[in-house]
Formats: structure tokens, sequence, C-alpha cells
């Protein structure tokens, strides 16, 4: 079992997976994306994430995506991947090819199309069975806007975070309530991530190590500083910079999502392209408010 | 194009995939409870629906699925599979996948994870597009239950109805308002079916011709017969039979679930097994509840 | 204890209360609108419901519009108060004085401000205690998008039947399973109405015996005749004038409301005047597509 | 119109209103439980909110309330009364009652019964109506668990923060990024005040200058003293004892309310009594449950 020190604290960027203009992987833009990343202050690297448009993707292209990864990153940087599939079956697979291919870590969300059958009692044996095949460590990835509202609670997270194989969750639900429950009840090795850059310093505040957050991908500096500020006691600055990332972090997380990240790449980096359908490229207009909103950072 | 009146009115039972002690495929039981279903007045059946427990399913398990049925039911009923993906470009593999395998008609789950990103005009670009691109007619399957509550809305609706291979819908939303709606505006080739016996009766008296119904599978006949009461102008005959299905209806699609259908099925005919995982067996005590309330039908 | 035969199955349109330019109770308008309705088919009135803008009035102004209504309905047609307040206590109250004021029936929406600790036990003891100590029959006003989601399940319901002074239930929460549940499992005294002419056929399907309905403000005629239909058995012409009537009702209802409501009985009688603030009337661009609608009822 | 600097930092107490047997008000144990909190660090009080039960009480009765705490609390205390109603016009009437019986400040719930009408525009036409009308300046109060989900979002609430009467914000929702961005957007002068001590310490760290806080009726000194490591510069001491109040706050806000606030009080100073119906008082399993929850604090 994989050492939970290779989880180092800070910010990781989840990766979005670009597409080249016969809607097939465009590796090529991933290297230059994560080399552009490599000397910004980042702790790692999630592929295969949300961002990632990990659902739209075969098996084949997760693991030539976290291969290439792998290969850009070097082997002392953390490298997550989405590993979460409905069955538990598919999803142990999938931890299994990631680790083939060169992932740390596996990120797993939780299964939600019987969202309704998905109590605690069944988180629990689906997560512990995952955990106990995975040859890499767990990271519960907790997304409610992503998973129909399926919510994992401060005590399944907890009594998950007892078994040795899962070392940490990214939250995506933004409860501070939570994540200081999180924080307090469970062994020092668990380690909590926000999932977004939008609450990034109340999470520190509450016992946060890092975030997971879409927007490194395009502000990876002002990221980072924000965390730097925070571990230097520098609140009201860390203050002024939170609010003024949030308009950003709201732009490419919530109005306008993958779609809207890979415009502000184009708008900020040159590069950055179309999301694979059904989701559909920012309009002319929303392009403009999205650069309008990118300006004001 | 196939023509639309291979999509006959009345009762389609959901089939369940069923797993052998090892989880693997029991193809032996799906034509077991095929050929049970067969003399009881049924109009088709569909699989890889959500009771098919199609996101539990490889590509490869389904193709079998389809092929096993085909090879059941006969060339002269209506076989529906269910083939909706994440992306587009999935969602229309699965659809040539299920014409090669002997389907008849595409069963179609709209995209949700990105639900934000769904509007209409993001579901009509993938709807139109696999409908494009499927040998098969397509019914939409609106199902808001299990996609995090991503309800198409009848202008949505209607328009796809323009499209000549997309030819119903199976709404489980339960809105009749909205049945009306689509039933008024919709040319007489679109068809409607209600996606629950338990409110059959009513969708019928707004213009549904039929319903894909997870209680089919149990009580075949029963729901088979209030579609003939319906029919034949019994109206207080067909709201007390409607009223008398109802609790078994909500038990094993609601409360229960799946894997309220498979024990169910245990109870009534002796053969059912678990889901596969994440989905857990029901406890004993609800089982003993679920058989009150089957014995009350 | 009054009669449950009081109250008649059929069409109760639920009076809007109309205001002065001085923002102050038209009576005059309120006498105007009942006559209007008097030949049209309708079984009774209500007043005080979501549509009467009670939430907006004083207890006097209560006073006086039941005694008003109660003046030009005459002795025979049945008139129902809303009295539903956030205490147990000030819903009793209600229906003492509404009893004094002349009205027949008392229509009571939930509590529904600690909506978190209002579960079947709280909801049965508050409608017991008001049913016992109010002289007015109570009809439970089940009305989920305006209790923040509080939905009175089947079972409460159908506990609340029991009570000899509760005769009926007007629930506007729309699902057909609940009301053919509830329309099987309790005592023919007990008569369920639809809260919106929206599904009045479908309802009328699965038992109920009417509807209160927002619509027959407007189209008393039309409501009344689908109902007739429906008795006649004339199933094909009440799927033409149900659907028909579709648009215009979720335009005054979900779509505009209650300022749609008085809109819409200015374009189509003259009258009707603005709701009281924080509610705003309509926007011109939102009074043309109303009366667009409209026109194509 | 008052000074805004009457809006002290710090910890406010949403007082219970206290009833006696006969389910009146009781005034003496108001009297006793503010004399209590009066040497504990608070900052005012607030009466008529949420925990105060205002919904189920008399104009005459809030009128009482008022009188009895500006008599106990002195003249120097910032006295908060909650105004809040359906109507703009009865808001203001109770916004010139709270007045005239000794408050210093409206705290106003949004109007939320006709939730689907209550847009930006409506809810701006609202508050700044209520704020020129009132002769006390307004507190803004989010509660989107008591009205019905409706959520004022930033925009909105930095729009009404540019009206010279509304002088801050309690907002009740847990988003750090919505109180960052209305920190980072509003004058200096409006103040932003979490509604919830269970997420204290992370709205401090965006911004808030304070929070009203049920807890702090059953542990003011733990509560303040959470402010206080927050000033002080002790974050990891801040940190622990912020988790140490999540459990007991989650259990007299979220789980078991009001009731529950009443419990507490009852177990750990011997006074409390009964909500009003339909509030039922905590069950004896709820309360064993209760006890031992705060017992762990």
């Amino acid at each position: 079992m994989v050492e939970s020190s290779i989880l180092a604290d800070g910010i990781y960027p989840p990766l979005p997976t670009f597409f080249d203009e016969q809607d097939e992987l465009d590796l090529v833009t991933l290297r230059r994306h994560i080399q552009r990343l490599a000397e910004t202050g980042i702790a790692g690297y999630v592929v295969m994430g949300t961002n990632g448009e990990a659902v739209h993707l075969t098996s084949e292209e997760r693991a030539q995506i976290i291969e290439t990864a792998r290969d850009v990153v070097g082997e002392n940087t953390p490298l997550l991947a989405g590993c979460g599939e409905q069955s538990t079956r598919a999803t142990i697979a999938n931890c299994q090819q990631a680790a083939l291919s060169g992932a740390d870590i596996a990120l797993v969300l939780p299964p939600f199309y019987f969202k309704g059958r998905m109590d605690s009692r069944a988180l629990i044996e689906h997560y512990c069975a995952v955990a106990d095949n995975s040859s890499l460590p767990v990271v519960i990835y907790n997304m409610p806007a992503s998973t129909g509202g399926l919510d994992l609670d401060a005590a399944t997270i907890c009594t998950l975070a007892e078994h040795p194989n899962i070392i940490g969750v990214k939250d995506s639900a933004g409860s501070m309530v939570k994540l200081a429950q999180i924080h307090a009840e469970t062994p020092a090795r668990f380690r909590v991530f926000a999932g977004s850059a939008g609450y990034l310093l109340p999470a520190l505040a509450v016992g946060a190590v890092g975030a997971v957050a879409a927007l490194a991908n395009i502000f990876p500096r002002e990221v980072c500083r924000l965390h730097e500020l925070f571990l230097e006691g520098k609140l009201e600055e860390a203050r002024l910079l939170q609010a003024r990332l949030v308009p950003a972090n709201t732009a490419v997380t919530v109005t306008y999502s993958v779609p809207g990240l890979k415009a502000a790449l184009e708008l900020t980096s040159g590069y950055g392209g179309r999301p694979r359908s059904p989701l559909l490229p920012l309009t002319e207009q929303e392009r403009k408010q999205l650069a309008e909103i990118l300006r004001r950072v």
C-alpha cells in the first residue's frame, strides 16, 4: 500500500481532457498544459475528474491520458486519476487499470444512478470493496452537483476514513460545517481537500490542507498564493484574494462549467478546444461575459 | 428507417438483468422470465432500462442480453434496448450495436452528468445527432429520479417529436399536465408511454397509449387488464384496479427499487437473484414488508 | 357538525382578492366577479386561498371578504374559506372567525415554517386539534409549491380522513398516484379535489370529484364542461378540451401566478387590478405573452 | 436614521419566546434568560427570529416581547427584532411597531409564499420600500431552510447594501462563497453576520463580523470565545473549538430545531418549556440523544 504522504498538501488542478478537430484525444495539448502548470507551485494533478470529462471517455482513452500525464509530470509529483463508475466491479477495474497506467491515487466518485438506494450502508460497502481491491490508495470525491444531489455525510466519510487504504476526501459540496466535523473526527493521516477555489480560504480555516480546484488550471499562481497567505497567517490579504477569485471561479465551475473552463484557457493561454457533445462550446455572448469576468481577476 | 408501427400500443415490462452467484450474466433466467411473460398480453419488452441495471453492464454484456432477448421473443414482438450514455458518440455507438444485436428500437435516456449545461438547446442537438445516426428509431426516456432531476419539458419533447426517427417518449416524471400537452402537440405517429404502472390509468386518460412498467414483470396480466378496462370504457373497474396496484408499484419502483423488483420475482416466481453492487439486496425486514404488500394486490 | 354533503362535487374557483388604487379591499369588484361566475355551472367558491392572497390580508379584511362573498352567493352554494396559519391556535381562531362570518367549510393549509419538524405525527396532531375545535368542517389543502415543498403523503391524509370533521382534500401536488391511493383508502364521505385544472381529467379518472381551479375564474364554463364530458363518458372530447386548457392554466398558476390571474381577468373581463406588494403586476411583455396564450384557448 | 455603529460586531443569540403552561407568553422566563446571558460576552440580542417562533405570535405579543427585552437589556445593547411578513405593508407596520416598542434594528426575512414570483426585482422593491418606510435600520435575514428555499443571491444583497437604511445581512444559507463576495462588494458600513455558529470560523475568515447563533443561547461563552480566538489569530485553537461546537449546533438548529433549543435550555439551565403547536416537544428518546450530544461539548 502506498504511503499516504504521497498526497501532499496544496493545490491540484483537475486537468481538462483536450480533443482535436476530429473529436479525438489531443495529448499534445495535454502535455503543453501540464508543462505550463509545472512551475506555478501546484502540488499535483488530477486527471479524469469532472473537468476531465471522464464520463465522455473510453477505457482506452483513460489509460492513454494517465500514461501521458505520468510521463510529463515525472515520478515525484502526485497524480490522481478519477476512477468512479456506477458499479463496484467497474470502479475496481478502473483503479487497477489506473495503477497499471501510472497513477498514484484513485479519486472515487460515489455511484449515484440508483441514488434512492445509496444509503450510508451501501456507500460504505462500496467504498470498502473498492479500497480493499485497489492497489492505489483511494480519495473520496463528493460532488452532489454532478451526482444528482447525492451528498456523503460526515458520519459516512468518518467511517470510511478508518479504512487504511482510504486517505482523504475532496469535498465539492461546500459545507464548512461538514469539513470542520470531518477534520476533527478523522485521523491525522486522512486529508481533507476543498473541491473548489471558491471556498478555499474558509475550508483551510476549518482544517482542509488544500484543494482540487478547476480555477488552478487558469490562475495556478493565484490559487497557490491564496494557500500560502493562509499558511503565513496573512488573513486580510488572503480574504481580499479569495474574494477576487470568486467570480472567475463561479464562472468556470458553476455558470459555464467545463465549456467555460476550456474557453477560459483559450482566452488566457491560446488553447482549449471544444468539449465533447452533448456539451456545447460557449456561445459568443457567453464567451464575452466570461472574458469580462476573467479581466477583472 | 423502421416504421413507427413497430412500437405497438400496450404494456412493456422493462426486464431485469439477472446475475448468477459469481455475479456474471444469467441468461438462462432471462429466457425463463421472458417465456413466463410471453402469454400474458404484453406488447413488447425493454432491455437495459433502469431495471435492467444498464449502468452496471459492459458493452459485451449488453450485446449478449439483446441477442438472447431477441432469440426468445421472436421477430414480431417489439424489443426496445436502452442506449443512453453520457456522451453523444457513445450513445450513437450503443444504438448501432443494439441494431446489430437485434433490437428494434433505441430507448435513450438524456445525458445528465453535466446537468447544469443540459438546456433545451443542448438536449435537442444531442437527441437529433443520435436520431440522425441511429438505424433504430429512437424513443426518448425521461426519468428525472435517475438523472439528478433533469426533466425534459413539453416544449423540448414536442420539438424532438418532429424528427422522423424519434417515434415516442416514455415519461417517468409523472406529470399528467406534461403528458396531456405532449399528446396534443405532437403528430399522431409519436407515441406517449407512461413510465410506471402507478399512473397508467390517468396517463391513458390524457392520451398515453401504454406504459413501460416495472410492475409488469411481477403482475403482467393485471397491468394489461388495467389497459384493457380503460379501452373498454370500464372506468370504475379500472379505477379500482389502478388503486389496487399502486402500493406494489410504489414498492418495486420507489421504495425498494431494483432490489425490490428482484425480491418480488423471488417471492412470486422463485427466481430473481441479487443486483450488482453497490445495490444491496433487501434486508430481511424489507423483504417481509414487501411480501406483505404483494400479498394485498 | 355540518353535513359533508355541503361539499358538492364540481368546480370551485378560488377567488382573487381585489384591491383598489389605494391598495385597500375592493369589495365591489369581488361582488361583480362572483355574479359573473354565478351562472356558469360552478359548484361553489373558495375565498382566501393562495389566489385570494390570504397571506397579504388582516383578520378584519378576511372577515369582510367572507361576509361579502356569503352575501352574494346566497345560502345554498358552498363557500370555503382559507384558514391555515403557522400556529395551531391561530388556525383555530381563523376557523371560528370564518364560521361567524358565514363560511361553510374551512380550507386548511398545513403549517410549514418549521418544515423540518412537520412530520406525520405533528401534522396529524395539528389537523386533529383544528378539526376538534372548528365548528366548520375542514378540507385539507395540500400545496407544496407554496409550503416550501411540504407534501402531505397519502398515509397522513388517509389517517386524517378518519376524523369526522375532516371531509376532504384539495391536492395541488399533482401526483395521480397519491390521489388514486387516497380515493381508494378513505371512506366515501371523504372527497378528493384536484388543486388545478391542469390535471382535472386524470384526477377525475382516479377518483377525484372536482377541482379547486384558478382557471375557473377566467374560463368557468370550459372547466365545468371538462368535468361534464368526463361524467358523460366522452373521454376523447374531454382529452381535447383538457389539452386545450393546459397552457392557459400553466400561465395563471405556475408561470405568472396571482399577478397573471389578475391580468387575465383584466384582459378577458375588464377588471382585476394589481396584487399587493411584494407581488408585482406583470410587465408589459409578460402581459402580451399571456394575452397570446389566452387567445389560443 | 440610527447610526449603523449600533450594530456592533460579535455574537447575538436569537432569543426563544417562552410560554407558560397555558400556552401564554412567559415574560418572567424571558427576563431570566436575558439576565443569564448578560455577562457572557455577547454583543446584543435578537427577538422574534426563527427561534423566537415569530410566526406563532400575535402583534400584541410581539410588542410585549420587545418591551420586555428592551427593559432588561438596557439602552446600550443592540436589540434586533424580527419584522418580516409576507406583505410589504405588514412588514412596514411591524417595523414601525418595533420602533415604538423599543427595538434598535429590524431584522427582515424576505416574503416567500409566492416564491415563484420573488425574483431579484421584486425582492429589491420590497426591501427598499421597507427600508424607506422604517425608522429602524434594516438587516436582511436570508434563511432558505425556512423560506422554502428562497435564497437571496450575492448580487441582490449587494444592490440592497447601497440603500442607506439597510445596514447588514444575517445569512443562514451557509455559502462561504456568497459571504466572501458580499463582504468584498459592499461598503464597509454594511455588516455580514453568519446565521449559525456551525460555520462561524469560516465565515469570519471571509469577512463576517459575528453571528446570530441559536447555540449562543446555550453556550454563550464558548461561541464568544470562538470569535475572540479568531480575532487573536489563534486559528488552531479556534478550529478545535469550532469542531467541538458543530454537533451541538446541528442538534439545536437542524435536527431538533426550536423544540431542541428549548429542551437544551431545560437540560442545561432548568427552564425552556414547550414550543407552541404544531411544534411538538422532543420525544423522550430525542431528549436523551440531545443530552448526550450536549454532554460532549
